[in-house]
């Protein structure tokens, strides 16, 4: 045994040099000539509000051009408004006080964003609702007139509210750019691909481009068509009114309606978008009409990528998307993403996670773009790159997060973005980036010798979304930190076992197979724990079975949680406990003494879930808060149902899943450290031990290597790499 | 103003003697007649397990004699076995490996308690479950034998369950006793007087008991045929497994499921009952069946119980019902209590919600018992009257709940029970109760000269149940802690408001004419929020009317909830607040600064609810716990919308509660103390006002007469009368 450090077979150049995309700026040539060559980058970008002059273009690196292909075309948005994108949006209720209800459609929105489609084709889909007791109100009822939808015949004490489709004039993005960096420029508006005109015109502007820009080797499609749905409303106490990060209300148009119509033989109404107010949340289960909506939509939207990727490639260049913003119909698990032809997919991370969706995705290229952005501020407008901020601190932590899921994983490149002048001043950050750059590509070397071991243990995520939302839920960590399993799936995009995401569909075709552990977690009714689907007695037998034959079964939170049975949690009997949502009044739970568990607990990382009950005296208790039991075992067959009240994750929390996932092997496997605080990957190809502190401590760490231990000492935050 | 102390116009032997029931005991006559003096006991009654000897029954006090009527008659049930009391109960879910499963009846069930009923007759009503589908197995697929039913054709890795009749051989309360005092005397069997042989032999024994039994003034009916449900398991980690105070599972049989197709004209099935295993807790909302059944146990409880008064009368005695044990279908407030000619209601209490409901009843006499039961242990088997016990400090604790529900509404008379002579060496306690008696006599004094005043506030308590189930939810305190209802009826039992109790079927019928405040308090889905009820959209906009005309609805825990509308609170817009089941995914809430409320809140009386969230900006957020509001108030019309995250009472959330409600009036009244740990009562007939320290330390109040205020100082616990 000895330590690599530079002996390892990757060369001094190699571990300095390349996979790198760096964020030109015009203006500041030989800053950016100079981070090129310290974080040795081979790609040079432009970004969002930021230009490369010829002297940046012309200095040997390749080059990758941003397009966002529909947002750069006010003057044809101006010519022809009805190309914009649209959506459904409804009113605020507004309660009758007698026959007669008067509606302002618009009260409460953003009059920025939204502009009211009054044409006929568009009034044909309004609606409007009697939500006291959720009945449409006849057309004939109501009448439409300056912004005001009048409603006759109304019941006194009742709520109506109008759904109807307006405009979207101000790109999303843009606008929240504008917002937060108090841009004065023109507020960019937005093409929808489905007009033909605006189709035709997009085209010819890309071939244009790509004519008129000879030394991009790369274009950088900023997304596709579609934001993510994003709606502000006029009121500072709630200026974002509602943001999902994977839903498709901003997709909908009445083209788009009668397209979809023709191919699918029913018609979709405002209500399968308004949904009683709550429009359709991805973390909530769709509807059928939902599911044939995003069918419909990916596949239109991969069409048009086709089309757009094959004009690019016309003219000897590659075409990369980046998976952010107008992202919608675009998944790269999605059906149609791997045929679109793209030669390149980066993803903006924060986590673990979204290295891992990127690693996996069906692509040639795969690059992560690191955080934090080159801007002033930061998640939530904490200051970055100006006075009080520390991004070195930001860029290491989420550094932190990928390493773990790269160790695992890995993917071709990494780089930034943003406006490269405010490094300036930040020394630290940027030699910080150079050591990230050293590590990813020492990381990467590793992986092309050959895959790292992992422990015997194959998990599957079980939730609505299957394999389609592999690893994300909707959008970034600290846009879903309220729902578990984002906490688990970060946790798990680091951990050395084979992790699979399987729908509750999946589970009639074989999807447990090869699979140890099934995870659901999740609230009673989302599309995590899963809602309405335990209502099949198929899944529920077959996860039965599952267990009995030797699995475990993980439930998180409220999992298998439905209404309706003899109990809330369909899989009580395998888990051991339920949680009583009145169903148990009057009857008394089991009396229980905790016990030690066989593994270290994390109470802290297990957030309370109330109303936690047992249901049979083998249930062990392991952990109890307040008389509530937290977590739990129940032996049920050759298997067992674990249960957790939460999990938060943390590096702590990490291992304890780990180490509570290993439970359901016989043999844990070997090369794991004996510390939380540090994460192991072994390379057998190479035989090279990684190793990585996830603490700003200095850690000794034992590592089992089966016959042996070997001792390894880590600097805070250090990943050493050793061969056995 | 003059302190009236013995000047008031009640006599100092009037003060001291009367409307007491002692418990005498045999052996200990000595003692009987020294605390019967000493208490000022005009009436000696008997207990379960003690006797009255001729020296007593002879020394010219009136005599209540305690009938158990159904379980005194061992010899008659071992010769007609066939007219005990029965059940249904559900087997254990059992998991089918194969096609053939086998489930042991039995099993877990506590076997002195029951005995299957394997009649033909009975087994007809046997149901056989599949409770992973939910479906019900044909009768062809499975037998019964030997204690066991086997089933053929079962689904590998679903759950079953049987359903089935027995016998309950061992009276309940019987059982109890032998339990917690470790009788050794025989088990006493129950019968059914819907059995003809049983019924008749009833009342020829009921009739010669009156014959022997001269002396006796009162018939003490210890309730009288069916008990609340006690269901007990063979395993000490469950022992009591479901109990239920006020549901009728112990009123069935083959007998009276025939008696009730023929008058319903249709069939209850097994499952009626057994409801997938949960039965018919009172916590929860009735299915239409369970009302009928109801309706149909309280018409014959009504009509035998009038054949047994009516014997009684023959005798020239008096018949008072003991309301506690064996109450099932004898609700006082239930459509034919009033009509079977009973003298008095006699209602075991620790509480003033208990009080009211006695007092209230249609009745000549109303009487209540005292805690501590005269018996060596409390309850949960704590030590009353034996070493560690301090009866004086319980039977105060009880009395201070009493007192002020008693300020507000008297009853007739107070007593005890249980074994006398464990009052040796516990002088405190029989000093306390002679004070507590002298305190009840002038109460009661004052009220005969008229009613107390009360605050302009009538205030509504909507649930499921109305007034069937005025002021209690289902048993003791103790027993119902869990649900938020029975504190607001504590609190209000002693409240200077009126009450009253309404159904959501009332609210159709002008319930709400002469009330300023509803009240409706629960979890979701339970029988006191209200569960399906809420989806009446009459039920929503009368009471969204009611609030606009300028009432308060005041919401607790989880008012009005129910899934499918816009929101779970269906007065969400009266609140402005609602609670997010996960339908406000990626929705937004309203940033708010808390404001200050107009009244003092008590933040430790609001137990928390999870994920509440304002819908409007105009809710006022009064107190907040980590980040969530707990205590809200919103206008709404010319009326308001008051949430609570909980309520737990204490005198101090007593008062909060009752400025609470006092903000519905303009007007808040006259006669309140400026501390919550002094309340009042003014009898404007006598002009004597009433104050009472609710603590154990000594309070000076200042009580607000209108043009002046009056001090009083008050000892620990003390009453004083003050002549105004």
């Amino acid at each position: 045994m000895k330590e690599m450090d530079k002996s390892f077979s990757i060369s001094d150049e190699a571990l300095h040099q390349g996979d790198f995309t760096l964020p030109g700026e015009s203006g500041y040539e030989a800053l950016t000539l100079e981070l090129a060559q310290k974080w040795g980058a081979d790609v040079i970008r432009d970004s969002d509000g930021t230009k490369l002059s010829d002297d940046i273009v012309k200095a040997g690196y390749r080059i990758y051009s941003t397009i966002c292909i529909i947002r750069q075309h006010n003057a044809f948005a101006e010519a022809h408004p009805d190309a914009q994108q649209e959506c459904f949006l409804s009113s605020k209720p507004v309660m009758a006080l007698s026959s007669s209800v008067s509606i302002q459609l618009m009260d409460g929105y953003f009059r920025e964003q939204f502009e009211l489609n009054t044409s006929p084709e568009s009034i044909a889909y309004w609606q409007v609702w009697d939500r006291t007791e959720n009945a449409l109100v006849d057309a004939s009822a109501w009448k439409f007139r300056d912004g005001t939808v009048e409603i006759e015949g109304a019941k006194p004490y009742h709520l109506y509210t109008v759904s109807f489709l307006c405009w979207r004039i101000w790109e999303e993005i843009n606008m929240y750019n504008h917002t937060t960096n108090n841009w004065t420029s023109e507020h960019l508006r937005q093409l929808d691909p489905r007009h033909p005109l605006a189709w035709a015109y997009l085209k010819e502007w890309l071939n244009d481009w790509c004519v008129k820009n000879p030394d991009t080797n790369v274009v950088r499609l900023t997304s596709l068509f579609y934001n993510f749905v994003w709606i502000f409303g006029d009121d500072e106490r709630r200026k974002s009114m509602f943001t999902d990060w994977a839903s498709y209300d901003f997709t909908v148009s009445p083209a788009a309606l009668k397209a979809f119509e023709e191919q699918y033989g029913y018609a979709m109404t405002a209500e399968d978008f308004i949904q009683k107010g709550h429009l359709q949340p991805t973390h909530l289960p769709p509807t059928d009409h939902k599911r044939d909506w995003m069918q419909f939509i990916q596949k239109f939207v991969a069409e048009k990528a086709k089309e757009l990727v094959e004009i690019i490639h016309a003219h000897g260049k590659q075409a990369y998307v980046f998976y952010d913003d107008s992202w919608v119909g675009l998944e790269p698990y999605g059906e149609f993403f791997s045929k679109v032809g793209f030669d390149g997919l980066i993803k903006c991370i924060f986590s673990g996670f979204e290295c891992r969706l990127c690693a996996g995705a069906e692509v040639p290229t795969h690059e992560i773009r690191l955080h934090p952005y080159l801007f002033p501020v930061g998640l939530g407008g904490a200051p970055t790159f100006m006075e009080g901020g520390h991004p070195e601190k930001d860029a290491m932590e989420y550094w932190l997060h990928a390493r773990r899921a790269l160790l695992r994983q890995s993917v071709d490149r990494i780089g930034l973005g943003g406006y490269l002048h405010l490094t300036q001043g930040f020394p630290a950050f940027n030699d910080t980036i150079e050591q990230i750059g050293k590590e990813f590509r020492l990381i990467k070397a590793l992986h092309k010798e050959g895959a790292p071991v992992t422990c015997p243990v194959k998990v599957a995520v079980l939730h609505t979304w299957g394999s389609l939302r592999s690893w994300t839920l909707s959008g970034h960590f600290h846009e879903t930190f309220m729902h578990t399993l984002i906490h688990v799936n970060e946790a798990l995009s680091g951990l050395p076992v084979d992790v699979k995401f399987v729908s509750f569909e999946d589970m009639g075709n074989g999807a447990l197979k090869d699979v140890q552990v099934v995870i659901n977690a999740g609230r009673a009714g989302d599309a995590w724990s899963g809602g309405d689907a335990w209502k099949s007695e198929k899944l529920v037998s077959t996860l039965t079975q599952f267990v009995h034959d030797g699995g475990m079964f993980l439930g998180i939170g409220e999992p298998s949680a439905v209404e309706g049975y003899s109990t809330f949690f369909r899989m009580a009997h395998v888990l051991g406990v339920d949680e009583d949502t009145g169903i148990y009044a009057c009857h008394a739970t089991w009396n229980y003494e905790p016990e030690d568990a066989p593994i270290h607990l994390v109470p802290e990382s297990m957030p309370a879930q109330d109303h936690i009950r047992l249901t049979d005296p083998d249930t062990q208790v392991w952990l109890e808060r307040d008389g509530m039991p937290q977590c739990t075992m129940h032996p049920f067959g050759k298997g067992c149902g674990v249960y957790m009240s939460g999990f938060a994750v943390t590096p702590e929390s990490t291992r304890m899943l780990l180490d509570l996932l290993c439970l359901a092997s016989k043999d844990a496997g070997k090369y794991l450290s004996d510390t939380w605080k540090v994460e192991t990957a072994f390379y057998p190809a190479s035989r090279v031990l990684a190793a990585v502190n996830e603490t700003g401590e200095t850690v000794t760490a034992n590592v089992d290597l089966g016959e042996k231990k070997l001792t390894v000492s880590l600097n805070p935050y250090e990943m050493k790499t050793i061969q056995i």
